[in-house]
C-alpha cells in the first residue's frame, strides 16, 4: 500500500510478561516486540520505543499522556501501540483527543509472547496491516477484530474484545 | 470496523508444509490455518475451505479458476488466501480480473506454520486485518507490508515482496 | 535397557504452571505432561496419574504420604514424578524411606512446559532415561544432571540444583 | 550422580534439520544443539564438536572412522552423539567395537529440533541422563526408550525404535 515508516510504541501488558521462578511469579519485561518482528520478517523500516512496563491497570493518567505525547511528537504517521488489555479502550479514547491526525492502532495479548501457544503475533500482524491500510484515527486490533477504538469494550467473561 | 463473516480459502504453499522423516523429504499437508485462528483466538465468524495442496510452482490455470470461482461464488466479501510465494502475485492478477468487487487478500509464509519460528501468523494477522479495512481489490500481505496485489513482486534473493 | 512400563506421577509445580490473562496471574492447570510424552513419541508402556496441583511449597505431609503411597501400591517399578523445585529434595527424603526398592526419579521444570523455551521436555527425557536405567532408589534429574536424591540441593539464588 | 563433563558430537540428521524456502528443500544447517542445552538450563560442563552435517543414510566408512575417532581421543568418558536415525545403529556397532569402555548415547530426532513439535529436547535429555547413569558401552535413546545399541533397529513404518 505505501512504505511509510512505522513506529511501535511499547507500554507493556500481558504480552510482554515473563515466569520467574525465583519469585514464583510473573512480571513484565524488556519488550518481546522486536524479536516477534523479526521472527515474522518484516521488511518495512520501523522504530521501536519502550515507553513503559506496565500492567494496564496500574497506567496513570500521566502515563497515557506521555503515550499520547510520544505519538504526536513523533515523525511517523503509522502508529502501533501495545498495551495491557484491562484498560486499551481508556488509552484509546486519549489518543483519540489528543492525537487525531495520525492512525493509530493498540493492541497486546491475552496469552504472552513468550508462551508456545499465544495470540501475540497474529494481533501485532493486524495492527501492522491496519496502520498501513487503515484512515487516521485510533483503531483496536484484538479477537481477530479490527474495532473502531471508541466503541468497542474488552468482555473479560468472554475473554474477547467485542463491538459496542 | 465490522463484523462480516470472513472466507479462508488454503491452496498450499511453504506456510501449510510440513516434514516427513519416513521420506526424509517435506510435504504439504492438511491446513494448519484453522489451528492458527484458534491460537490468535479468532472471535470473527470465519469458514475455511481448503481448495488444494499445492506448491504454488505447480498451479495449473485451472487451479487458479477454481480459486476465483470459490471466491466469486461465496457469500463473503472479506476474503483470506494461502498460498505460496512463489507465484502469488500471478493468482492475484487473475483475481482482480475474475472477482473485482470484494476485498481478497492473499498470504503466506517463507517458513512454515509448523515451525517454531515462523512468519505465518504474523502474516495471517496482517490478511485478515486487511480483509476487514481495505477497499475492494486484491491485496498482497507480505514481508511486513500490505501491497496492492497487482503492484507487487517477490525478490527471491533477498527473501522478501517488495513494491514494483 | 528393557521395556517394562513406566508410571509417571504428577503433583504440579511449575512445569505446569499457566497464565489467565482474567486474573491476570499464573496456576497451576491439568497437566501438560500427556501432551509432551505424545510430542516426545514415546512408545513405552506409560501410565499418567494426577495427584495433586500444587505449588511444591504448599505439599504437606499429607499429600507426601499419598505421593510415597502412590508409588509403594502402583505394579510399576520404574516411576517419574513431576514435581515443583523449591521442596522437591524433600519429597526424594520421603520417598526414599517409604519406598526403597523402586527406581523413583523425581523432575520439574524452571520454566513451564507451556512456555516456548522451556527446559521441561528435556528434563523429563533425563528423568524417563533414568527410570530405565538406574538402579533402585530417588534420584532428582535437573540442570542437565542426574543427582542422587539424598545428595542434592537446589541453589535458588544461581538457578540450578547442585550436588552436595 | 556425578558431575563428570560431557561431550556432544554433532553428524547431522533430522535433528538439524532446516528449511529454505529459496530452494524450497530443507537442508542441514549449523547445528541447533547448543541451543538447546542452554533452554535445558543444563549445568554441566559440556563441550559440543560439529563433526559433520550429513544426512545419516549418507555417511561413510570414513565418516565413521571419524567418529569414533573423536569419541576415542577425547578426555571425556560420557558422549552423547546427535545423528540420523536411517543409520544410527550401524554407527552404534562401529562405537562397539572401536570405544569399548566410554560410555557413549546416540540419539536424534524424528521431527527437525526446529519445529514447534519435536521429539528432539526430550531426545537429548535421555541421552544425557543415560551417559551420566548408564555403564560403559554403547545406547540409544529414541522413542522414549533406552536400548543396548547392538539390540535395536529402526522400525521405519511405525516410526519408532525397536528393540531386537
Amino acid at each position: 500500500m505505501n512504505q511509510k515508516p512505522i513506529l511501535v510504541l511499547t507500554t507493556g501488558g500481558t504480552i510482554d510478561k515473563n515466569y520467574f521462578y525465583a519469585l514464583s511469579e510473573y512480571q513484565i519485561v524488556d519488550s518481546g516486540i522486536p524479536a516477534l518482528l523479526a521472527e515474522a520478517r518484516v521488511a518495512l523500516p520501523i522504530r521501536v520505543v519502550e515507553l513503559m512496563r506496565k500492567d494496564s491497570l496500574e497506567l496513570t493518567d500521566a502515563d497515557r499522556a506521555l503515550i499520547a505525547s510520544a505519538a504526536r511528537e513523533a515523525p511517523e504517521t503509522q502508529i502501533v501501540v501495545t498495551h495491557g488489555t484491562d484498560t486499551m479502550t481508556e488509552t484509546a479514547r486519549v489518543l483519540a483527543t489528543e492525537v487525531p491526525s495520525k492512525t493509530i492502532v493498540l493492541t497486546g495479548a491475552l496469552s504472552p509472547a513468550r508462551f508456545a501457544e499465544t495470540d501475540a503475533p497474529f494481533n501485532l500482524g493486524m495492527a501492522f496491516a491496519t496502520a498501513q491500510v487503515a484512515a487516521p484515527g485510533v483503531w483496536i486490533a484484538m479477537s481477530g477484530q479490527v474495532f473502531d477504538g471508541l466503541k468497542v469494550r474488552k468482555d473479560r467473561a468472554a475473554g474477547k474484545f467485542v463491538a459496542i
